[in-house]
């Protein structure tokens, strides 16, 4: 069983997460990833550079595969952006497995501002390195 | 007509490419994006984090659409991962306009080592927010 | 207000639709399309073709955008292949729009078979031609 | 080794392809696929149903694993589409593969007309079921 501070663990090992301030955090028992935007973040029309959101959703995604005990890595990802997410503004993300599969899984998640705006949703394929022990 | 030192500053203007050290670079007369793998780029796995990737495209394609005269914001976008990024290892990108459309543009991008071996192919739709006068 | 008459007419209008044996119906006041797999539809392998699968999510994403009075064109699609659709079963899909923009909306769609097990998932963006009066 | 021959049989062991009068030419000793728009191909607006356009497109990557000696089903794709395809047009396609490898493949196809103008781009992650003797 792969607790939560093991996964909160994963997320930082990816050491962008923390340079570009992206918090992980644990609520109702789920991890979540939490972006405020600042200069760091923003392009020249003052919005959040579309690879950042990627970072954080793959992040999110290689998460939510930990936490059913498998290790992976991406095959490919798709994101579509929805609204511009501004300057000053904060994100939260939180992945989803659609398809468990030995070899190959699923996730998408959606990123959403706190009253539930859809800014962002992406979804990928990645490939199964390692199955941990139940 | 928009000069590459008007598209390298436009790179710089996302400030996320100067704080994962991505260089830009004019070779050929043409505007080329180059990351060396440390420390700051990788996941567990000692691998490039393919979000960090995605942001070195995105900022490539959107280049290209400058030397269009085409400012524009991210619709969807697509990466495909084929081999894993190891740490050290330094990657070059320039992105091609597929469609130059008045309300959208289609991009892709090739990430290669300096052999040409392929790492990862990006396909992105734009949306034209300004177009400059010739 | 776009009736779901006009909706089912507007799928029809598709001949692959029928050519394909698709069927169009109203459950719960909403579009589904269904397609029980046949020898039209399958490959060697005996499953059923990736392309008549996206051909129905397509369809049904534009139903879907219609329903809020939007005539719209694909600009992108992805679809996720999760399990093999075999000869003789029945698929459903329905779509979402997940971004009702001016000029471009995002849409979704589940591929399920009658007990909800998740197929395929397709993701798309689309070009808003022509918006109908309310 | 594979023989053109057993590509275009194996093209046509998707009867999809067929019923939707698909072309499948031997070309400088390659594969491409053909299709003239007809009315069992558009949609109300009288261009080419983009399922149509994804159906040739998959069936075109398959070929181009099968050629390297590789049987697979398709994970994921993706399709942009630049221009509309209108009826009684003629379209081509002919993929390439990116990536070979062991369990997954990478590949893309372009849509042309006769002139060469792109109306479409597809890229697609293939699983390998199987590996044909060399």
């Amino acid at each position: 069983m792969v607790t939560n501070d093991q996964i909160i663990k994963f997320c930082h090992d990816n050491l962008v997460i923390d340079y570009l301030d992206v918090k992980v955090l644990e609520r109702d028992a789920q991890i979540i990833l939490e972006l405020t935007v600042d200069e760091r973040h923003v392009n020249l029309y003052n919005i959040c550079h579309g690879g950042v959101l990627t970072t954080m959703a793959d992040t999110a995604m290689g998460a939510a595969c930990l936490a059913l005990g498998k290790k992976v890595v991406t095959i490919s990802l798709t994101i579509e952006f929805m609204h511009a997410v501004s300057f000053g503004s904060t994100i939260f993300t939180r992945a989803t497995v659609l398809h468990n599969g030995h070899q190959t899984m699923t996730c998408e998640c959606e990123m959403l501002n706190a009253d539930g705006k859809l800014f962002a949703k992406v979804h990928a394929i990645f490939f199964v390195i390692e199955t941990l022990d139940g």
